[in-house]
């Protein structure tokens, strides 16, 4: 296999401008379903053996270069000559021991990895010169038609430009993927004429290697809307939906449901358990994990982040984060990167969490900020309460026990640590620690006896503690 | 009527395992626009006048038995020998009086009624052995062959395997709903051969009916999508989106505007008045009513709630709620069950209501809480206020008369009246019952003269109301 | 060309009831992507040189003539007459020096103005009596069909009901937008004989002008979609698509990526710059500028706003503001009107702004919110934080310097001004102006000096001001 390995290559052409996308961005670098198309085209490559191609980079080079980093070697064209000219430069970086060379092109990002396999298991057979793809279209106009010979093989692509009306009359096309006999294609790449316009096309060597004697084979395309290249935003979008589509129909088929997949927008890589079931104009996005018979949407926005079984997470987003399972979320809540939610926690509407961890049973029904904050199992967080976690130049924790109850609207100012059982009055400011089942309450909050009578307190002359006129615990709110 | 009714069964066929669902739910258990499978077979055969139909179960018996409730009468398959045998299962469940029985597939979810009424009008003309129905596909691979005799009624069904080339050219086929004539059919079951396999199927009887000199007549159906059994989830997708579309379109033709059918999912039931507007990406789900020239989205999500005329709800959720006409709705509010909400009233963003009736003209127009409440009309909601209604063990309720300006930032601890015309300070904690026209102010509140200077009250040693440096009403906002 | 605009008038024909919309407002002011149908079809006869046709009214003629205003003149056509009668209304409002009439449907939208000069064109090359649309449908049933002469003029058109099969057959179908040479419309309609219905049709003149000895010309639509006459909801409803998808495209030309164009709905006359990136279920509505480089989605809702260059704005909700460069709103903020948000600003969940400048760098993270106030450059407005702007009667504003801290749960209570650099505590409420580099705490809120002990201060008698146990600015977060 190692052997198999080092005897392949190959070369993806990466140097066009794409002028039609109006971009200032180079067109392999547009991102589809997340990733750019180059990236694309070499996950395919990758997942059909080819580990480390070589990309032939022209116009916005140094971008190309930078992005495609370790995961390719990269020649650089200089000046717009043609296919065959970039294929020439492609093979300066290509070692002598390869004996096939797999071409294809960096702006068609739906080539699925099945497609180089079946090209380069072709080129095994009878060591053809070339091996080509071809695709059946509906309508073939402004692609090169494949002319047929009597074995089937090709006998050579003809340019619309070039085309009589019977060609022309032909839907099988050149999609502009090969695989190549390497020590023919050095051979033959010598002997490419320019064309008119000075340019070295690629198509050319077909003709040639019939000429030679040789067998031009052709693997026709499954599917011909994989096949196509990308050349404005409008194939941008098409291939867009097309990616995503395909990304859908595949969790359907593990067993996921999708209830709306034409709205649904799903990263390639993100993990579904069974029976999860994702509601309609829901986006999951990088290394997210969603666990079985989760309920995920309508409307939900997750990236980065680990649900956990049955826990529902609805119309909110949730940002590099875990949640546990039999969690609600939502709606309109959002969950910051860092924050790890335990099983049973119920966070409301215009919640906000950041950086904290919830214990299990933990409540945070209604517009509140946790930031920086460590808090226990069966909390109740109030309405309008708020970890003052910043003093303007570090950042501070808060720390609270399991089955504290923070009463509404009040404001922790961290470093702070509420005990377990503690309680909060409604408004107030807590700057101190607070034991383990104390009560405070006041701005700024001091401890009160709790089932104390419904008295004042008769500290005068004193920064004044709110008066507890209501039971203990009177202020929260759910 | 009630004669033909007596006289007339179903049987739907709801033992299948559907493997490709990749689910531990029982196939004819999923959902699909907010009701089951099998819900909606029985609503459309319910429609057609039958009302309690035998349900043949198999695998997870149990929970589809469950489902089904008093809706059918159900019997178990203990084997899976054919659908053949399973008929023969729910025939034992057909009283002895039925002449004639209609069969269908519980995974088969898009028949209309028209269909089964289409089949039992043809089994009354002319006594037929069976009614078929038929429906013509595009591509019928995979499908049992209908094969026409010369009166255009149905000589055999011949199943892909089975098929010659002339016969898998027909793109005519059985989609598996039936008529028969009982009697013939508890005669003819006793004969049906067991397949290699060991399976006994359905359409093996039509050639029996065809040998006994029996007419089957067929009946074509007006769409072949509608007639689509479920498979795997794909399909389900597929429905899911058609029986949405044929909502959606019932609804435009009754004078609704749906800017974007294919982004608007209504539940079976919702009822629109006419030119009420449904923008882009909005649910309606329930027992929803929305009224007419109401405008509903975008993003909208109502669920189980009436919504008056001239109302806007726009990117907001409405639960279990009341809400009366010219009433502005969001973005981002959330009206949870048991809302209440008055003419004129204006819910602004991140307001949320729980379980609380809103008097005409009352506005809440930022971030705040208010449950278990009872506010009258032209009410100001200050941002940031919050009825404190829970005090650990029991919810209590706030009263707010007409008139009244609470200020921002009120925390209203329950349970509180504040009084008709009555004013609440800025940052005000409200624990004592404030009277009619009265302003409160401080932690806790306690009254002071309006338009009283702004010096503050000379009040040392005791518990320091707030003073009164602004206007009196000065602290609402808008 | 003035000499040519003058010799030119358009009719357009608007009386129709409509009856199949089921609607109380007359069909031609239906929206569609923003405008009425009217306001379309009066755009595309601008966009093509006719300034002001004349609209003939029927059905619901007062909201008609209201709607158009200035842009037409208007005729009354008393009785449903048919379209030569209606003609005949709207000739009365077009001057005598007119050689070329262009008459066309109200209900038809879709006519790219590139038409309307196409059939003017053709009009003036050998001064046909008539130049008529047509288009080719793949089911052409219920349309007038176009009988060809042998110079490929048109002969006659056939009504459906009057066709046998060969005429049936045809599928060039008449659209309702013709060019007459005027003089003879004049003549030509005193000679229209009236159906057995008592309506006179617009398309007997074309047998009448053949059997004049005058030609009768074609112009085939390029896309026979962009003919449809709405006469339902379901047709609007696919109208909307096809302009939404044609708006889309355009942009999609000029550079930039719109990830899912069928989710996007993007008004005629928004301005996008090139590389700008449009996410899914995002509506750019009224007077919007999109600039280049910006990201603006998912779920992001802006009207007639301008967003500046790299900003990003998501999950949110922007209405007539101003956000400057390398800005991020989102997710869940809402610019209410008269926002202007400064360069670099980050305006985070649950944050509401209304009528108020952001100066460059400023931070709003959280829930909070900001209305008529001015506030500088390098703010931090912390979560809960309330300009309290309204006294009842009047909206007062509130001014806030550069580098200023506002505490975690501020209540600003307006007119107020705090000053540069100073800092307000957790929970303060504040009524007085701050001094630059000042701190204030408490309800109501007392100046504290910086930097000192943590003890708390020994105002006894007095209203206690907050103690400060927590160094300066600790009350804030993010």
């Amino acid at each position: 296999m190692s052997a198999h390995l080092t005897a392949t290559a190959a070369i993806v052409l990466a140097a066009g401008q794409g002028t039609r996308m109006r971009s200032r961005v180079p067109k392999v670098l547009h991102p589809l379903a997340g990733r750019s198309m180059i990236d694309h085209v070499l996950d395919a490559l990758a997942d059909a053996g080819i580990a480390r191609p070589v990309v032939v980079t022209g116009h916005g080079g140094d971008a190309v270069e930078a992005a495609v980093g370790a995961r390719a070697a990269t020649a650089r064209q200089e000046a717009q000559l043609g296919t065959a000219d970039a294929v020439r430069v492609g093979l300066g970086a290509v070692s002598s021991d390869v004996r096939t060379v797999l071409i294809t092109m960096g702006d068609a990002p739906l080539q699925p990895s099945a497609l180089f396999r079946a090209i380069l298991r072709e080129r095994e057979i009878g060591g053809p010169a070339i091996v080509l793809v071809s695709a059946h279209l509906p309508d073939a106009t402004g692609y090169g038609r494949i002319v047929r010979d009597a074995d089937r093989g090709a006998a050579s692509i003809v340019e619309e430009a070039h085309a009589d009306e019977l060609t022309r009359a032909l839907n099988e096309v050149n999609v502009g993927t090969y695989a190549f006999d390497v020590a023919w294609l050095r051979e033959a790449l010598a002997r490419v004429a320019p064309s008119p316009s000075g340019e070295e096309y690629l198509t050319d060597l077909v003709a040639m290697a019939v000429a030679d004697g040789r067998a031009v084979r052709i693997v026709e395309a499954d599917d011909a809307g994989d096949t196509i290249g990308i050349n404005d935003r409008l194939a941008l979008a098409m291939a867009e939906e097309r990616m995503r589509r395909r990304i859908a129909d595949e969790h359907m088929r593990n067993g996921v449901t999708i209830v709306d997949p034409t709205t649904t927008r799903i990263d390639a890589g993100v993990e579904i358990g069974q029976d999860a079931r994702i509601e309609p104009w829901t986006i999951l996005e990088g290394a997210t994990v969603i666990a079985q018979d989760a309920l995920i949407g309508p409307n939900a926005h997750v990236r980065d982040s680990r649900i956990g079984p049955r826990t529902r997470v609805w119309a909110s987003v949730v940002e590099a984060s875990t949640v546990a399972e039999d969690v609600e979320i939502g709606p309109f809540a959002h969950l910051r990167p860092g924050s790890d939610i335990g099983p049973r926690c119920r966070i409301g509407n215009f919640a906000e969490i950041k950086k904290t961890r919830l214990g299990a049973g933990t409540q945070q029904h209604h517009f509140s900020y946790l930031g920086d904050a460590e808090i226990g199992a069966d909390v109740n967080i109030g309405a309008g309460s708020v970890t003052a976690n910043f003093d303007g130049t570090t950042k501070h924790r808060t720390l609270i026990g399991d089955r504290a109850s923070i009463g509404v609207d009040t404001m922790m100012v961290a470093p702070l640590r509420i005990g377990e059982g503690a309680t909060t009055g409604a408004g107030s400011v807590v700057t101190r620690d607070v034991a383990p089942g104390k009560k405070v309450v006041g701005v700024p909050a001091r401890p009160i006896e709790l089932r104390r009578s419904s008295k004042p307190p008769a500290g005068a002359g004193s920064p004044a503690p709110v008066e507890a006129p209501v039971p203990s615990g009177a202020d929260r709110n759910s």
